[in-house]
């Protein structure tokens, strides 16, 4: 047989992997394709706008260029690219400011715009059009690529001062194997959900029947600008922890974390040593062994640390997600919960946001998803906040039938590093804790919802009594008088029996079950839960993992 | 601002891509990740054998080494890999020899084993152990790995003569961060089904509780060895048609397109000459340009082709998976698809196999999914398998709800590019000529369920309505002799009663009511269906789609 087998052993460039499986980057089917491009270019103007700290402004044109291919062009107010990192942000990938930065954002691979370059070059050979302006210089050119080896191929257009000092980037392509239309899974309902999660940007869409949308700012808070974080000494293993230690410039074992670790101080590291006499934490990170590793990470676990700051993760907020959800669904009651930060994976922050909105425009069990402010469109059978929610129980919340009630359903996930399951980035990995909080807090949700309902049930009871009884009172008054014999009798047992009804049946007693039924006051459970949140603002975690006293 | 944020900017290789995204290769879950090795070690071992043209014996250790450690032992008696090649195919990702072949095989991304070997070393720190027999040759190394290079470290142990001239590959590695347990996602289970698929493989596993699991070879046929094909010009889009072109070594296009696709014949040149005058078929392959490609694959669809040859695809057969679905399962009733195998993609050959067990050892409502009969654990929510079985409307075959029926659902899905979803390969994406075929063939096999079940009430009817006519007989012969005032007369009378009911409600008219539910006799629309996959089978496919006349 010889080396037969063998001779067709060959190395392959992450590029030609994600080429021939393009389906791992959201480019499976023309519809989603078309969506996929616009979400890869906006969420980077999002991000770069977010490091600048400015209001984002994003235009989008979508236009036919023949049979299933469209002109995709794009323009922002960020802070441009430089010219020397055009080519590497648009034609290579694995390549980005985003993939080893412990921080909440978008993008986090360093794939999501090349992979749109890659795609016009595959269905349409056409490279992709750049025009940015960054620092007072503006570069116009074309980008394509080298698929074997992985390199962007540039070519120059023009080189000059930029207008009046503006930044931006403008990016235009034209993609075979995409379709537009104006369904769920379309360019007009994805920047439509981006809205929802970002109300400080403005958002334009030109469709290509000729269309303009505006999605103008709606608030006058540029969210906190994310941070970037160090990790937790209980969310490393050993392997990253010898990584990081070879690549770091420090003498000490003891500077290297009390630097590169969050909640690492003087007395943390003297805790430390007791714990793990045989490892010199004067020594040399750099000479840090296997052994060495394990044992520290076994000595982090009998420390009790501080709970990592979470103020890296920065939610959308209550009011900022009401307003949305009232201008976009006009629901008859919507609840929205406002939770503590959580920690997975040992040491990764995270946030859910729930909003329910019931009884408005939306479509009947709707499930909108985000994460870090970018939707979710696609992917939701293995997503984890679908699963999570298909897991509830809504009958005990009053909703028989999810699919069949008018209830939209709007979850936030933000995190330093979002668990997705794949590279295409719509649907969020099944983590134990993740999966916990999104219960808690679509329950706890659910628990306001269920008291309006029972409310307006009650509501609507009283209301049906009344109306009975209003209907037979007048009968009832003269039958009674007739028996007494007095007719003059009859008006006034109809005054004193509507004094009855309305003592009993009042609009005003009526108004108040309604009321009632809005009011959010905490059950027994939510408060035991509200009790341990308060308590986990300034939360000790015991390495042996007992999070909560 | 200067270059901030652009000094962050760097490149990772995909080693450090996968270390840092490794749920996308399986490794979510401590038990997921334990079987997700073992699935690695194993369908190589199969595609190994399957190429080499033998019956696999495969044998598995799995021991624990401490809390959440384990080592995971496999051997083979395959071909082995050669010296060269080692490193590559355990310590460097995307080498492989499966990448770029058009081929019916388990693995096809170069990215399985060498993730195993990653998993040990962010884990445990530990090296893989190989030994490889190899035409005559026994080599021992170990193999890590160099991340930000994704190249292989190898240390030799030793080199030799292989014993007896034996072939075969023992690989060893101890794992973290992984559990064993005897769940329907564990090491046994996953096991268990790949020899349900693949009843020509011994397989033994030999558990942590130092149980030994033997699954022999239960038939004597090797299933034909997988063949390369070339692709149809059907299924090739402009890019893949000039980067073809360009590496091949032909002096005319005419030449390139009759030796690199299936089906194109003299005649079919002379013919797409015609189609696309403007491109000169007698020039160099490396001259093709953008356009020209475009006009040739527009060109291609012009002209009436015989479909590709689909015995490129291997189903696994009726006859194998009703011994193996009777051993494992051990039914009341079976019902197993044959099926024609279809296209997707314009150009790529699959075929879906379907069985039903009703009514035996299995789960209620379970679906045992294969894709090249390799099992799929995981992911089955966004796996178009899954998703196809749930939206077919169960109760029109007697089945009303999935989940509360004893109900075991096969579906094996093989071909030469299996569309996973992502690098995990544990779901397949929902292409639309896949999901239409997966829904036909498990609507054919639930028309025979529903005709046994049908039976089964009619036949179950008949033994009521029986039953209760004996009840009475007795009774009513009594009755009615004393109506007629002769006692002698009630035996006679129950004599001819009983003749009766024998004449209407006989067992063996009962028999024949359950024999006629186990007969497979096409419905109408099954008749219709299979009178077009028989024409199927010498299909012409016209460029414009009209797949069938």
């Amino acid at each position: 047989m010889g080396d037969g087998l063998f001779s067709k052993f060959k190395e392959y460039s992450v590029a030609e992997f994600f080429k021939k499986n393009r389906q791992m980057l959201g480019f499976s089917g023309k519809v989603r394709s078309l969506t996929t491009i616009v979400h890869e270019y906006c969420t980077n103007s999002l991000d770069a706008c977010g490091e600048a700290g400015t209001y984002p402004e994003i235009e989008v044109w979508v236009s036919g260029e023949g049979e299933n291919k469209y002109k995709v062009r794009t323009k922002d107010n960020g802070p441009g690219i430089p010219k020397t990192h055009i080519g590497k942000a648009l034609g290579m990938m694995l390549a980005g400011t985003k993939f080893n930065r412990y921080m909440q954002q978008r993008g986090q691979q360093g794939i999501g715009a090349t992979g749109c370059t890659m795609y016009a070059l595959i269905t349409t050979g056409k490279p992709i059009k750049v025009i940015s302006s960054h620092e007072g210089k503006r570069i116009e050119c074309e980008i394509s690529m080298d698929f074997k080896n992985n390199k962007p191929l540039i070519n120059m257009v023009s080189e000059g001062p930029a207008e009046g000092g503006k930044s931006g980037l403008e990016i235009e392509g034209i993609f075979g194997d995409v379709k537009h239309d104006k369904s769920a899974y379309g360019v007009y309902e994805y920047l439509r959900r981006t809205a929802i999660a970002n109300p400080h940007a403005t958002i334009i869409f030109n469709s290509p029947d000729g269309e303009r949308f505006v999605f103008p700012k709606s608030v006058d808070e540029i969210p906190p600008k994310p941070v970037e974080v160090k990790p937790h000494p209980l969310g490393i293993g050993a392997h990253d922890l010898i990584e990081k230690a070879r690549s770091a410039p420090y003498q000490k074992i003891s500077s290297f974390l009390q630097e590169e670790f969050t909640r690492v101080t003087l007395n943390k590291i003297k805790e430390l040593q007791e714990a793990v006499p045989e490892v010199d934490l004067g020594k040399k990170p750099s000479a840090m062994s296997w052994e060495d590793a394990e044992k520290l990470v076994a000595g982090f676990r009998k420390i009790k640390w501080i709970a990592p700051a979470t103020d890296s993760v920065v939610p959308i907020g209550t009011k900022q997600i009401t307003s949305s959800l009232s201008s976009v669904i006009s629901p008859e009651f919507m609840q929205v919960t406002e939770r503590a930060p959580k920690i997975y994976r040992g040491g990764i922050p995270f946030v859910v946001e729930v909003g329910l909105a019931y009884n408005g425009k939306g479509a009947n069990g709707e499930i909108l998803r985000f994460a870090n402010r970018a939707p979710l469109l696609f992917d939701a059978g293995g997503c984890a906040i679908t699963q999570t929610i298909k897991s509830v129980d809504w009958k005990r919340y009053g909703i028989k039938n999810l699919d069949e009630e008018p209830l939209s359903i709007f979850v936030h996930f933000a995190s330093v590093h979002v668990p997705y399951t794949s590279a295409g980035k719509q649907s969020i990995s099944d983590e134990e804790e993740v999966v916990d909080e999104i219960k808690n807090a679509v329950m706890e949700a659910a628990r306001g919802l269920d008291r309006h309902l029972s409310g307006k049930r009650k509501a609507k009871e009283m209301v049906s009594k009344r109306t009975a009884i209003l209907r037979y009172v007048g009968q009832l008054s003269r039958d009674l008088a007739e028996l007494c014999g007095n007719k003059a009798d009859s008006e006034k047992l109809k005054e004193k029996l509507l004094k009855l009804v309305e003592g009993k049946y009042s609009v005003g007693k009526i108004e108040e079950a309604e009321a009632a039924a809005e009011a959010v006051e905490p059950t027994k459970e939510g408060a035991e839960e509200k009790k341990n949140e308060d308590k986990g603002k300034q939360e000790t975690l015991n390495g042996k993992e007992e999070a909560e006293e």
